[in-house]
């Protein structure tokens, strides 16, 4: 993999902007990927230059060709390699003789092959790099500027259809992915601003492609499907780029890939999917998470019809149909998705019954068959729900009765007016067609959903993505200087708890006894009652081993439990090098939660925060992000998780200090980001949540050294 | 509501068959609900005679009218009223008068509107009643039998379409609804047998719809649209009819009431919702529960190409997809829809290998473009997928190639010649049209889905018909005689435990004692440790009242915890009748599990199990189904518990005597309904279940009465 160190977007220009393309490996066959470009260049109305190059030379459909780009009358400003692997690196260096900037390599045969393939993509890198060029590919299907017909791709879908131009952006690892993309949108009559298929990403990844489109004018909503994040710094800069543009940003990230979790050494790595790490970026960095191809076409196509000004803010929702059936379905996904369904104001119910006077007035509305009776009918409906003083987004279900001829006439004159007196008011319809009829009613601002499912994860999805328009980019990401790390620290608890102590994060009050009667005086000092436990980096499952002993209330319990544990550690672990017993309050009353840190490959430090015990193993009830993360994200997390009710008073419990747990896991997270090169990885667990007002208190504590190992003695 | 004693579908042979039809209430009007199946019944050419009934006489629509249903040629064998509610009484009564013996009632205005309407409603029932007569409705969109041209309906989308005759049933509550499912299936090429609309059910219900569609010869599977179910008993007789008859339902319930569940004394009753136990209903039962109504279609759809004999019957499935991208897409979600996704045989991937060095053999896998190069090439492909000795149904991903006229060409062939080799096996698609190629694609027996999302819960739902399809009937529900009960058992935990005993059900050894000396002669009975707590009826919560003391190991600690407790006691619940305290032994090691009985309005009594404490509360983590259910089946509802695995050993622990708590669970059901007419709830909580072998036992009980309440003291 390169390493970038430039910002993300940077000299991509000519991928888009090229004024002469050479296509190295340009072929008479249309079919073939050296000659598909160059008959799109020309059938499209592209109005650079093309340079066919072609060793025979001669010519290629009707043009000059020249058997090196070398020869070629200008230097072009883009190079489409499409040539076989084996090839391609000695055509990549006669580009860089000639000046080239930017290439695209198309064919594949590289990386994704294995080692060997693996190897010449490598080559075309360190070409690149030695003159200063970018690479994007191989194994890709390249870019797509619409308006300015510049193709520098072989997608069959370009050969006969070319989409319109217009403000979706489109970036795609995978080329197939992003071509359905680009034509579904295209069919639905959305027009197109740029595309970009990345492949291996030899060089130019995603991150790049956002950065492109957010710098892009034409551009308003980037449409992205990524595969690998391979620089998750990268991929922050290019979504916080987008933001600052205002452009929405929808990802749908396929291949929950969960490398490196398997060898997870702590309780947090194991809990701690690479695949909820890149979920929590996106959301914290404003992009949107999507979990189909359908559904980012969907939700796209409506931001595209919505924007700018329309996004619905609120997660409020009105629902309507002609029917009973429907309404209830309406609102039951409606409710699934996250949306509330206010009850309309009375107002509202008196001006609907004035016009349909059996219609029910509930959230569903039920607007009966005779809504569609005439449009001044339907139109009035609309307009009392569009006035509501809930502020609600409107849903309305159509069924099938755009293709009843009548019918259609109705609803597209009612949604005109409407329309007409409330444009920036969020209106959305379900039905499935027929096409030109759904054309007509998006043409009105009025986005289609072709299923009451689509039409609810889709609104949710767009209250989400006008909620993230309203709010200011998240705080830069404060850098946390590196320090070294007390090799202590991998040692036991008591040595990890003292600088979790150090670093603002509440312990107990603790020590580290070598004796009965050191015991028996710490005690006295701590206060009965008191815990004992092991001290041994040999004996990892101090239970188990019986080294602990709970609630000792005099001297002479120390004392007992001081014999008691010595004999049964030495009967279980005979092996194990035995640094002393640790003495502790012992600490009651309180919700026991976990939190730790674990390595991510592509974002570093994650830090993870979940409930206590069986609930974190057994459901998985876990929230992680990115470290560092602020006291209010950690808050966030926290009040993100499904057992939260347990920290909200549930069984008439007192609540608990989440402000104090959220600081402690602030803590915990820039506390890792300072020692990241040392500590790979950390578990608090148990964290005691005492009622609020009396903080949270970190009871055990372990840290696994980051490779190459530290000493544990 | 009326009451029924017939089984589901007797008499409703009319309401599909009749070879007359009286209109009343006939306009020349074709857009009124009673022009328009005058209209239709002509324009698309019913055989029989129909009469249309106006007070007027002359003519209507061209045909001779009649003054009176008294008037016409013949007794029709159906009549549809379309007349207003406040003149439907009449109607009807000469209707009986002239001896028709079944009547839809198309007209609203009656229950849905209130008291006045249902008042309206029950003189339409009596009627009925009184002649022998069965009602469709009122306020229903009616009946319709494609073959016979027989249109007992004003839907608006036969107006201009009538679909092709074949095997989909159709019987929906809302006739929106049910006429956007037929609309739909017809608008996909799919021939229709029945649809039926039930509307307010004031006779006729949608059980009755699914019998009259399960002894239809022409219906071969049922697509059921329900919103109340009304007759428990009658539906699942409607369901295992069903099912003897081979016909798969696929139902989708709309609207989740939790009618009486707000006023519910018990954990039980609060944790048990109606939707959850039509959902354990319709699974016991054979039918197939989807989620939407797009679900509906699609699975009904793929169903009907694949029946007979086609239906996955294995959870396993082989996608394919010309990217990378969408493999993984559907890999994705098939795994997420609980399908597996075996590798592949060593042989079927040399195989592929062999046609295309570059395929990706894994599962899923990725062809490359190359695969729609030739039909050959794809055909070998596919066979090679289909003979794989998994037996794994097959998905392959289309894309919008189906738009490219010379990709469509290939992917025809194709699939021809693969379903001709392999005509037994289920192969499906994932394309978005053209419609015209889909309909060629789904007349080779192949279903079509529209998205990947809905090809993996479609194929879900296929599998499921499929194992259903080879099961034996569900073992008859025994009924269980009717006892009453003792009214002790709503007195206190003892009582409670002690019939609960007599059932077969373990409880611990203990004993209710009135004094200090009485206590210990109990504790020495049963061995120390004890517990004890008070027992009095107006202490519900014991714990909270100080009422309770663990861990008792001697007869000091039992003389001083009597003391304790009474003081307490005397000091929370000064006016509390205390019946003495209950001395029992401390159980301990196991995990706490609940079970209870909760009163259905529709089902009867409900059996419901869980995890222990907050886990129920918290996560609902319950399962329910109609008691009685067998130990089987309450393993079954155990195994299915999200944190089943606490009950399987995680965490170290042994694993827990499920077999135990089934059979607790099993008895409980059987209790239940033996005493149905007296007791209303019962929570068991907790119950501890031990380490396998070991047993489960019921530590506390309660008992709430049905109402009329029977005395508590």
């Amino acid at each position: 993999m390169a390493t970038h160190t430039e910002r993300p977007g940077a000299g991509l220009g000519p991928f888009f902007h090229a004024r002469s393309i050479a296509v190295v490996g340009a072929s008479d066959d249309i079919t073939k990927i050296g000659g598909r470009p160059v008959y799109m260049l020309r059938k499209h109305g592209y109005a650079g230059a093309v340079y066919p190059v072609n060793p025979k030379g001669g010519t290629v459909q009707g043009m000059t060709a020249y058997a090196s780009v070398r020869d070629t009358p200008t230097a072009p400003e883009l190079a489409i390699l499409a040539v076989p692997a084996a090839a391609t690196p000695a055509a990549l260096r006669d580009c860089a003789a000639r000046g080239v900037k930017a290439a695209i390599v198309l064919s594949s045969g590289f990386g994704e092959l294995g080692a060997e393939g693996a190897a010449m993509q490598a080559e075309l890198v360190d070409i690149a790099r030695q003159h200063g060029m970018r690479i994007l590919g191989p194994n890709c299907l390249g870019t797509v500027n619409v308006a300015d017909r510049m193709i520098g791709s072989f997608s069959i879908s370009l050969e006969e259809y070319m989409p319109l131009p217009g403000g979706v952006g489109i970036v795609s690892q995978s080329g197939n992915v992003g071509s359905h993309t680009m034509n579904t949108v295209a069919r639905r009559g959305l027009g197109v601003s740029q595309f970009m298929a990345t492949g291996n990403e030899a060089d130019v990844d995603v991150a790049d492609g956002i950065a492109a489109l957010a710098e892009d004018e034409a551009t308003r909503i980037i449409l992205c499907c990524m595969e690998t994040c391979r620089h998750g710094e990268r991929l922050v800069a290019a979504l916080e780029l987008a933001r600052s543009r205002g452009k929405p940003v929808i990802v749908l990230k396929v291949g929950s890939t969960e490398q490196g979790q398997a060898a997870a050494a702590s309780h947090t790595g194991a809990l701690t999917g690479s695949d909820a790490v890149i979920d929590a970026v996106f959301r914290r960095h404003g992009a949107l998470r999507v979990r189909s191809v359908e559904e980012l076409i969907d939700i796209g196509h409506a931001a595209s019809i919505l924007m700018p000004g329309r996004l619905p803010q609120r997660d409020a929702v009105t629902v309507m149909a002609a029917s009973g059936g429907f309404g209830v379905m309406m609102a039951d996904a409606m409710s699934q998705a996250g949306l509330r369904l206010p009850a309309l104001d009375t107002k509202t119910c008196e001006r609907i019954r004035h016009v349909l006077p059996m219609a029910g007035t509930g959230n569903p509305v039920d607007a009966t068959a005779q809504m569609s009776s005439r449009p001044d009918i339907l139109q009035k409906l609309l307009s009392a729900l569009l006035e509501d003083p809930s502020g609600s987004a409107l849903v309305m279900f159509m069924s099938l009765s755009l293709y009843n001829s009548r019918l259609r006439g109705v609803y597209l004159e009612a949604l005109a007016r409407v329309r007409e007196a409330h444009p920036e008011r969020a209106l959305m319809i379900v039905s499935q067609g027929p096409a030109d009829a759904v054309a007509q009613i998006n043409a009105l601002g009025i986005p289609v959903f072709p299923s009451i499912d689509a039409a609810a994860s889709g609104l949710a999805g767009l209250v989400r993505l006008g909620q993230l328009a309203g709010r200011p980019a998240s705080a830069a990401r404060r850098p946390v200087p590196e320090e070294a790390v007390d090799p202590a620290v991998f040692r036991n608890e008591y040595e990890a708890k003292r600088v979790l102590a150090a670093a603002g994060i509440d312990v107990p009050q603790e020590a580290v006894v070598r004796s009965v009667e050191e015991a028996v005086r710490a005690a006295e000092g701590i206060g009965y009652p008191v815990v004992m436990k092991i001290v041994s980096a040999d004996i990892p499952h101090k239970t188990e081993a019986g080294g602990v002993a709970l609630n000792l209330r005099s001297a002479a319990a120390v004392r007992d439990a001081y014999g008691t544990i010595a004999a049964s550690v030495a009967r279980h672990a005979p092996q194990a090098r035995v640094e002393g017993m640790l003495v502790a309050p012992m600490v009651k009353g309180g919700v026991e939660m976990i939190a730790g840190i674990s390595r991510d490959p592509v974002f570093g430090p994650v830090v993870m925060v979940g409930m206590g015990g069986i609930h974190a193993e057994v459901l998985k009830d876990v929230a992680v992000q990115a470290a560092p993360v602020s006291e209010d994200e950690a808050l966030a997390m926290i009040r993100s998780l499904r057992m939260f009710a347990l920290l909200d008073g549930a069984r008439g419990q007192p609540k608990a200090d989440i402000r104090a747990a959220a600081r402690c896991v602030a803590r915990l997270s820039e506390f890792a980001c300072r020692h990241a090169a040392g500590i790979a990885e950390i578990d608090m667990n148990p964290i005691l949540v005492r009622p609020e007002g009396e903080g949270a208190v970190v009871l055990d504590a372990l840290m696994i050294p980051a490779a190459p190992a530290t000493p544990a003695h």
